[in-house]
């Protein structure tokens, strides 16, 4: 059942028959009066549901990560969907938590997040344009305190802050290069202080990441205020909440709290919230919405960015801290090219096909990558979860070859199934379903990495070694002096984000499998005082992507019927 | 009854019962199918309405203008919602379009824009923030196009765009002077092209004049595809069509062009639909909201932005050029204190109260100041439209300065009816809305100022002197420079647009009344191509406002029940 005789995405979600969302909260057993429509497809769910709710036993709690992936992906939202519909299909109610797919990116190259095949969240333009304008609130709510900053400049900077000091840019959900650096505050008096500063992408906000993090409005309210935007003459940091604008931020983010119902194509319920970049930030759905789904179903399956070293390993450090709620299982989604990229011996590069050696049975391939599942199954052991390998089923996968992916996670001791969810839709993850549920049924023994009281260089040397398997960290003189600063300011408690590729277990892409031998480079350590963390600089991160010289935008347009082309 | 003993806007808002918003929806003969939901008191209506509705007889269409208001403007979007309460009352099906405020200015010093007292829009929250988004859509629309434009430069320009005479900035929805002029492209040799350029806030944008002035989706389209962004080196104009960004900013504006439905206090229907500027654009509400209510009531008022001379005028030469639409009566607010401030006797500033002289009983004063009002009921005969002259009345005008306006607008030959529909609702306005229906029964005999074959030059020449009452018009070299261009590129069958002050009639703020013996002074002109008309500069126009040194950012915050406080 190959796929490549699959109608495509697009005809497959078009043609799909989506229920009235109050019927999908219905079945969730959300009242309807704790919904809030967006169009005809989508419902904010307000927070009360969860304490209608809460005489329900808590769902089984399942993140779905990855081992490393190639540069194409390996498809987890599309399993993570696909999962979601086979345990439906087997009578169980699932529920699914997905990040919010960011605007920019989608007229730049990446075509839409809203899985593949017959595994697909509907309306999918919806998902992929403005939503319910959870980014468009972040955007404004972030842009408002960089307003409100240069404002102070320029009304006399009562606060003293320090212009050269100021780390919060402004932001815009748009792959616009051009603003990366820039100088404002040019022309008259009137027209502000002039100084060079710049912009990100959107789903690189610290307020988005707040949003992810929040257990409530009164805490997002908090979080927001406890935002650093840069340190007085003196040394002392300056808040969103010295400058007065963390209310007005709260204001403006009061409806994207809520997290937004949709369905897949199997009319399974799915909750789309927050979308935190998976570098330097979580990488992670939000906090209420995991809140929310953990009542409204028997599983609910929360997707981490990138692989297990990556968005699980901040879901278990940082979320899970934060929320206080405990997975049940770990699904590690897999692939025969991931494994063959492994080995060492193909290079895949992002939007080009595989090249075609790639193709061919080679099961040899496949076990000379084992050592990266491997690893990654390690990673989940080592926070107590029990790993449930997902082998995602390409149509040009070899049977042996697919067979000795299930050698390789067997070997590591980890339950495996494999998955068509793709092709098949719910019925094609059925097998998957029931490993999990299996899994769910295991003895957890949840342990964090690190504690809170261990120094922020403690955690990262904990996060390198016992997670990444470095041999130790190198820190630069200027993450030593960073590490220092955030120590004496009182922030030593705050966990950490490591901002790394995540091509590689360790911070260089070029290395493959599960590398030995190497020292985690900290380059340089900054704040995130509103999400609560800190995060170290182990390479090049962008956060502000570019557009190609052909971007998708040149080929999207509405056609005669008003319908959109060429999005996908 | 003083309306200063009246609870505040909020807490009357607050108070308001809401009806169901399909309710409001069923009462105007639009199907529920065609309503999309936008939280719990907003719907989208899909344009299909208006061909459902076809067979129905258009309602009678009103303007919603006023005399040249004093700073603290005149009540006129409370006057145009306590009217159509008071339609109502009468018994007659009256529906409303209004302009979406900008949510950037309301962290400034602006309060809501959504009525006052008991007449009112609501919910006032929803109204004033987010709403369903369509200012974000223009914005992301707007800014994907800069950034094709930055990209196309950074891919080797093959288009030869000149970059000195790009003239498409970018838009945020935020009052940050520090954007009004930046450098971007900073960097390294990936992070773009550096050239000089700024922001406006969303109000000043083309892409929301176009949905302002869009009939359908393929018209939206084809506008956004006619924007000119600048220039080739050889001259020739460089469009968004060029450089393939409308059919995606199309994609954008998809839901966008859908008006929001909402209801006043009284539950009365009001469609927010587009608000562009009212200095360098139309300041009018949307083409398709008319559209819409125009099927869907039996009175539709409609309104225009500042004076008669401004926003009238422009929905008169330029709004219903291209709606078709003609107008059945035009509504003019007046005030006591605005005349009074014509009489040249007294300073009105913004965010100060009112002088305490002004306060005193002074029909004499009130006089003094006639000759305003009546140029404006003027230049509305001068379209040929029955003018209806609605006295605002405040609790702390006397009964012969009401008395006093009343007869300068009889002896002006208008209709005129007092309201006290701030302090009473619909019921105070009920002999204004009387006196309207009586003015809708007039044979209108409709004219525009300019025939689309006069000359750009022309055009400006026949407003500034028959509807301003100037004695000419004064070209600098460069607009003359101008005109010549936008002729020789085929745009002069377009109408025109005066970028001037609203606070004369003619360009000078300081000249009150009406002004005689002046000349209108063009400084330069610029084209708005897709939006469909030359806009002449003619005084300082800001297009990106800025914060104070304690804007109302500050005071605006979430209680403990998550309620809004300070935003009103």
């Amino acid at each position: 059942m190959p796929t490549n005789s699959l109608p495509s995405d697009l005809e497959i979600a078009r043609a799909a028959q989506l229920e009235p969302i109050e019927d999908i909260a219905a079945a969730a057993g959300i009242d309807a009066a704790r919904l809030e429509h967006y169009g005809r497809h989508v419902a904010k769910v307000d927070l009360a549901a969860v304490d209608d709710l809460a005489d329900r036993p808590d769902a089984r709690y399942v993140v779905v990560t990855a081992l490393t992936p190639t540069p194409l992906g390996e498809g987890k939202t599309t399993t993570a969907v696909g999962l979601a519909q086979g345990l439906a299909q087997l009578g169980k109610r699932s529920m699914l938590a997905l990040r919010q797919p960011s605007m920019g990116p989608t007229f730049g190259v990446k075509g839409g997040a809203a899985g593949a095949g017959y595994s697909q969240v509907v309306p999918m333009e919806t998902l992929n344009l403005h939503l319910t304008g959870d980014f468009h609130a972040i955007t404004a709510a972030h842009d408002l305190l960089s307003a409100m900053i240069d404002n102070h400049l320029h009304h006399g900077n009562e606060l003293g802050i320090n212009p050269w000091s100021i780390s919060w840019r402004r932001v815009v959900d748009i792959n616009d290069r051009a603003l990366r650096n820039v100088i404002v505050g040019l022309g008259a008096k009137l027209d502000g202080v002039p100084r060079q500063t710049g912009f990100d992408i959107t789903a690189a906000s610290e307020v988005g990441v707040i949003l992810a993090l929040a257990t409530d409005l009164a805490d997002l309210r908090a979080r927001l205020g406890r935002i650093v935007v840069g340190y007085t003459f003196e040394g002392r940091p300056v808040t969103a909440e010295d400058l007065k604008a963390a209310g007005a931020m709260a204001v403006i983010m009061r409806e994207a709290i809520k997290p937004n119902l949709m369905q897949t194509i199997e009319h399974t319920p799915v909750l789309i919230h927050a979308g935190p970049f998976g570098n330097i930030a979580t990488g992670n759905s939000s906090v209420i919405a995991d809140r929310v789904g953990i009542k409204a179903s028997d599983y609910l399956l929360t997707e981490a960015g990138f692989g297990a070293d990556m968005g699980a390993e901040r879901f278990f450090n940082v979320k899970c801290r934060v929320s206080g709620l405990r997975p049940d299982a770990a699904v590690l989604v897999t692939t025969v090219r991931a494994l063959k990229t492994h080995s060492g011996r193909h290079k895949v590069v992002a939007g080009k096909p595989l090249p075609p050696e790639m193709l061919q049975d080679n099961p040899e391939d496949v076990r000379a990558g084992a050592a990266n599942l491997t690893k990654h199954i390690e990673i989940v052991r080592s926070f107590g979860v029990a790993p449930v390998v997902a082998i995602n089923v390409f149509p040009t996968d070899h049977p042996d070859e697919l067979e000795t992916v299930r050698e390789i996670a067997e070997a590591a001791g980890a339950r495996v199934a494999m998955s068509t969810h793709v092709a098949d839709g719910g019925q094609g993850a059925v097998d998957l379903a029931r490993v999990l549920v299996e899994a769910c049924e295991d003895e957890t023994d949840f342990a964090f990495t690190y504690a809170d009281d261990d120094s922020l260089e403690e955690k990262l040397r904990k996060v390198a070694t016992q997670v990444y398997g470095a041999e130790g960290i190198e820190l630069s003189a200027q993450a030593r002096k960073d590490l220092a600063h955030f120590e004496e300011l009182g922030f030593g408690q705050l966990p950490v984000v490591i901002a790394k590729t995540h091509l590689s277990i360790s911070h260089d892409p070029t290395l493959r499998g599960a590398p030995t031998g190497w020292r985690l480079p900290v380059r340089e350590v900054r704040l995130a005082a509103g999400a609560g963390y800190v995060y170290a600089i182990c390479g090049e991160m962008r956060t502000m992507p570019g557009l190609g010289k052909h971007p998708a935008a040149e080929r999207i347009d509405l056609d005669e019927d008003g319908q959109i082309v060429g999005l996908f």
